[in-house]
């Protein structure tokens, strides 16, 4: 059985399904971030994917991609597995810009997160879900 | 034509060549890491490649991952595309163990590298070299 990791499930909002992966928002605003989750139970790397998930899991990742660039415009996409915290296999997609706080080193470890006010985030949830559902 | 961006020549060493990337060794040897480099010219993004490049790229991202496990079983693997200094798109595939420098941070903007001694990089070298060709 799938279940979300508990601080992954505390740190973000969730987006939608996609035929492999849920979709969450990071609560942080300082970043547009969205995290996929393969809903396989026990993976912590890529290799404990199948040959066919793991190229699932890059066409969402693509697709979470597209739709950040169509919303946000940003100088930058950074894409990564890392689980040093949380075990469960994720991936963060991030939008990047030039001017932001963590700016040009990488989003994780680079400070606080700065939560989302709700109607906020409930805006940017619709547009997500709208350029992401099949 | 593909070309290898100057600052990651300078900062690695030639692994091999997969069907579609250029592996190269960070030299760094607070980590054991590895960069592929997919021989595209003018590629900065996951989107700017082909679906088939997309998975081609997985499997070798995930072959750079079961090299590293199998060398040096590594607690996790850290896998990031980030590109925010040298725009050439390029996935860092890197063993973390739980004592390593950075823990549980990520190995981006964690401090100088310490480059390896010749004789150590090449046999490192030799070892990747009969784990990652086909």
């Amino acid at each position: 059985m799938f279940l979300l990791h508990e601080r992954l499930a505390a740190d973000t909002a969730a987006v939608c399904d996609l035929a492999l992966s849920t979709v969450r928002l990071m609560n942080d605003r300082a970043f547009p971030w969205l995290i996929l989750v393969p809903r396989r139970e026990g993976v912590r790397e890529l290799t404990d994917l199948s040959t066919a998930d793991r190229a699932l899991l890059m066409e969402e990742i693509a697709a979470c991609e597209t739709a950040l660039q169509a919303l946000f415009q940003p100088d930058k996409l950074n894409v990564g597995a890392l689980g040093n915290m949380v075990p469960q296999l994720h991936v963060h997609v991030v939008a990047r810009f030039i001017y932001d706080r963590a700016w040009p080193g990488p989003v994780w470890g680079s400070g606080a997160a700065e939560a989302y006010g709700a109607a906020e985030r409930e805006v940017l949830l619709q547009r997500l879900r709208a350029r992401l559902r099949p």
